[in-house]
């Protein structure tokens, strides 16, 4: 038997559907998802719950595959928890799996890589079920020219110059594993993998691969833009709608029970 | 030139996310699809217009392929038209395609056949990008079960059992075309194509098929229900969210421009 104090640390993988938050942390006159999600831990726990998340998404942008970790008593099995926060969480949040870890986990600091994906609908008109899935580009794009682009994002870089201006944080290399763009019909999906992403990256290098795409640049431009280090060469920032985050990656197996 | 009393025939394709809207028809105190497409006519034409759409669907139906036609002056070309429309009307409902066609064709009378779709979402949870599109259904489904089933409905019947109840028509005899069932992964998607559906078929055979599926009743019993003609004896309707007019067919090449 636990005793009353002692707190479980839970992970919890969830989807949501970004459309109607105002990003993932709490901020003032505005719903955040990370609001929504202690909000349900309270009406199922009691009493006020942290989250910490791995991925702290901007507004409009959805998740697959998110994660967070929560210290919460251990009266709810991990097999009942997602049914339990599904049963008070709006029908825009989905927790689609929840584990008791080892105490010292932490869904920022522990991740080692992330999957986001960027969806474009290269068709003539907008497709209404994705409307708020993805950007719509009218134009013909040049995906052979994307991919080209693409491949000099490949690997240990400091990506700087796709950095949201006006951010600090202490190193802007990272490395990207890859970069792949896949073209199904009218819909072009940007996959990126990368042991982490610097404010708004993933929307600056596809705002700029767009341009790309669409002839304004040479893909060999991207080389010179990513040397720069220089914000105001690379392209607009794509719109969030169009992002989703797929998957967290951990090294260790991080489940206890 | 045209007088200016003469009016063309357009014939249109569109999509649209019925998530918002009560159903097609014009109803008091519920916007629908009908009245927000005529008051974009109404915008581009300065007149009101008055549509003809192939199948009504109901509140929270979808559409991917509806079709309609109206009357209006010939001073807009069909390639701009659709791009004319989608810029007044509201991002869930877009035109795809305008065709001018002969005065004589009528959307819903000449349609000779009709596919839909019935989305079902049979993983353990819910789906968030597909929440206002798809039927979750938790307990695992006999899918074999629900093809066999299917099975005993291709051809022509009397579809009475499948009608909702209180509707009338001429006759409740159709003909279902193929009725497929494909499963990818947690997404089952029934494919219906018949001549016509009576009012609710769709859904009242989603229903029935999915408690067959759910071992709450056996296949054959679909030879039962239908020959019976007693809508008591079907399963409860699907829910409207599901369900998708994905293609409406027509005998004659009705374009004429």
């Amino acid at each position: 038997m636990k005793s009353g104090d002692f707190l479980e640390n839970y992970k919890i993988v969830f989807s949501y559907d970004g459309t109607s938050y105002h990003g993932f942390q709490v901020q003032e006159n505005a719903l955040t998802v990370q609001e929504v999600l202690e909000r349900g831990l309270e009406k199922i726990y009691g009493k006020k719950i942290r989250v910490e998340v791995a991925g702290r998404t901007d507004a409009g942008v959805h998740a697959r595959g998110q994660v967070a970790n929560f210290f919460a008593p251990g009266n709810i099995s991990s097999e009942v928890l997602p049914l339990a926060l599904n049963s008070v969480l709006p029908r825009d949040i989905v927790v689609i799996e929840a584990s008791r870890v080892d105490q010292k986990f932490h869904a920022r600091r522990d991740a080692c890589a992330k999957t986001y994906s960027y969806t474009i609908n290269n068709g003539r008109f907008p497709n209404v079920f994705l409307r708020l899935y993805s950007w719509h580009i009218a134009d013909r794009l040049c995906v052979e020219d994307m991919k080209l682009a693409a491949s000099f994002l490949l690997g240990k870089h400091d990506f700087k110059a796709f950095q949201a201006s006006g951010s600090s944080v202490e190193t802007t290399e990272r490395e990207i594993f890859f970069l792949e763009i896949e073209q199904r019909g009218y819909l072009i999906t940007l996959w990126f993998k990368g042991d982490g992403f610097l404010y708004k990256m993933v929307r600056n290098i596809t705002g700029t691969l767009i341009e790309i795409g669409l002839k304004k640049r040479k893909p060999e431009d991207m080389q010179s833009i990513l040397r720069s280090g220089n914000r105001q060469n690379a392209g607009k920032t794509a719109p969030a709608k169009g992002l989703c985050l797929e998957k967290v990656f951990y090294h260790h197996t991080d489940t206890l029970l």
